[in-house]
């Protein structure tokens, strides 16, 4: 059944801290009916965010009567709740309203929200939780199956959109291709997938491996990537992604003229030849494997810069390389198709 | 107060298996006042572990009235709890016994257990059990401090071993050192540290850095790492901890002649040169940081083989090297030393 979603993010509506609400409007256009921030009220989504057209603001969820799902539509480093949210979701909870949230702090392990939730017959969706309990054993890989994983030289660059818009311009193609989600804002696009960043650490790796089993009869996965092995934060994660699903390919993700890791100071990100150098040997440790394309995220240049840089950096690393977005899927799902012929898949 | 601690092994007496027993044995013999292994009883730990001497194997907990601890001496990849051992673990907490654990599966959600214990006032300690909720922020760090941080090959092949013995020699020499344990062995042995495996990946790196952040007051940190950056199951928490510490120095610890990964099937492990080559790639995304020294185990090997492959490997490698149970830490800490004034600290 469609759910009727109102989207959280009261006060976030950065391109980075409202990532999830953003990707929730562009992939799920028919289950979002409202976004919360009660400073923007009257606003529409394309003006506050980009994408959405004319989807309303709202100040509150008496302002979406119709609407039965609440989501969180932040993604803070951390993954903490802001404390003045509670008052929010204790309210969705009253009302008797899903609560889907993406954080590291479980709501339902909120005893008053939690309460108030079984009261009314309302459903927590802790999106984090999980109980990964397997290690990688090699075993079972269904080498038919091609495994094409994007990774990047920071957090949001891109890598799931690149990922989802791929595999879902072979499905149009007529591919039968899944998108595997590894994130909460995938997951809830997706329906299922491994939030990967919540695993405790000794099972990284399996459950990634895991992802594979449960989706290799599939002839494509697309399967987005987590942080960046270059950063201090996230790189056990981008490793343990990257040897549990042991790709046949790799699709690089950027945004050009950025230059510094995000969320610290001053951490210069590596050239772009030394990072696809870097993924290409920590990759091939555990299977053959190279970088098939190049996914540029241009949100903050013009046309004009865009076309430069796609055609200076297909170029310069000689792979196909464009903005998913601006750009169209297409040249990347051909590079896809032709490393699966080479593949001999 | 000092423990009197019964270490259950219960037919696993293989040095890998008996791991975490062999190094209570080694590293707190004035606190083990039995092993427990109802087939072997009436053997002494020096036949049958090969530490420990005259330390008896006795069949049952009434064998050894005194104790008041038990712990568990295995650490089996996954981390669950042998199904027949439960019993006596039972047994355990009916009699007042403390219990602690380095089990992924946490004893004290074990319902029956957790209320015998309840009832008889047993503490139960599962060493694993952590809230960690830090990511790593680069910041604060005491640059005066030298951290070296021992990686290898695979897993055990001894890295929290030459940890261990290193600080304990820099100790003995009148240094200001501390080992800092990162695994359940290490945190039995020397009473705190970080279970990094069971750590949520997010935070992997954070709590490696805390573990810096908490310690870095001394003039050595000794660490010891996980796992191996080549290991399907590991590499997320190798990485995760090498990032983390962002070590200025390494120590790589190999075992002579072992050519294939544990616990998995025909997985062969990299030539030296390359494991040397990866470890400081990665190592100096983070800080500048070189391979120091190198520790051999060579448990297996006898007293000429030991000697050739020291005198082999130094020439080959142009490092320091020793195994420091057969041939005492001090090669690795003159190294340590050496670095320290190297670096000006």
């Amino acid at each position: 059944m469609r759910r009727k979603i109102v989207v959280l993010i009261e006060g976030n509506t950065h391109p980075r801290s409202a990532k999830t609400a953003i990707n929730m409007v562009r992939y799920c256009p028919d289950e979002v009916v409202a976004l919360l921030d009660s400073s923007q009220a009257g606003k529409t989504a394309g003006e506050l965010l980009g994408v959405g057209g004319n989807l309303k603001i709202v100040a509150s969820l008496q302002d979406a009567p119709l609407a039965d799902t609440l989501l969180i539509g932040i993604s803070p480093p951390g993954g903490e709740l802001p404390a003045a949210w509670r008052r929010l979701l204790l309210e969705a909870a009253r009302r008797g309203m899903q609560i889907v949230s993406g954080l590291h702090a479980f709501i339902s392990d909120d005893q008053e929200i939690a309460q108030a939730a079984a009261k009314s017959g309302a459903r927590i969706l802790d999106v984090r939780k999980n109980n990964e309990r397997e290690v990688a054993w090699r075993e079972g890989i269904n080498q038919k199956c091609l495994r094409i994983h994007t990774v990047g030289n920071d957090c949001n660059v891109g890598k799931m959109v690149v990922s989802l818009e791929l595999s879902r311009a072979l499905v149009r193609a007529g591919h039968d291709s899944k998108f595997v989600a590894t994130g909460q804002t995938g997951i809830m696009i997706e329906g299922d997938g491994c939030p990967i960043d919540a695993v405790v650490a000794d099972f990284v790796n399996g459950s990634a491996e895991r992802l594979v089993l449960k989706n290799q009869h599939h002839k494509f996965l697309l399967i987005e990537g987590q942080g960046t092995l270059v950063h201090p934060m996230y790189s056990s994660v981008t490793l343990g992604l990257l040897h549990g699903l042991a790709p046949q390919g790799l699709i690089f993700c950027y945004e050009p003229g950025h230059t510094k890791l995000r969320h610290l100071k001053n951490f210069p990100i590596p050239p772009l030849r030394d990072m696809l150098r870097l993924y290409e040997t920590m990759a091939n440790l555990m299977h053959p494997c190279k970088v098939i394309g190049l996914g540029i995220n241009s949100r903050n240049a013009t046309a004009q810069e865009a076309a430069y840089e796609r055609a200076r950096v297909q170029e310069e690393l000689g792979l196909p390389a464009c903005d998913v977005i601006r750009d169209g899927p297409e040249p990347l799902m051909d590079a896809v198709l032709r490393y699966q012929q080479e593949l001999g898949l």
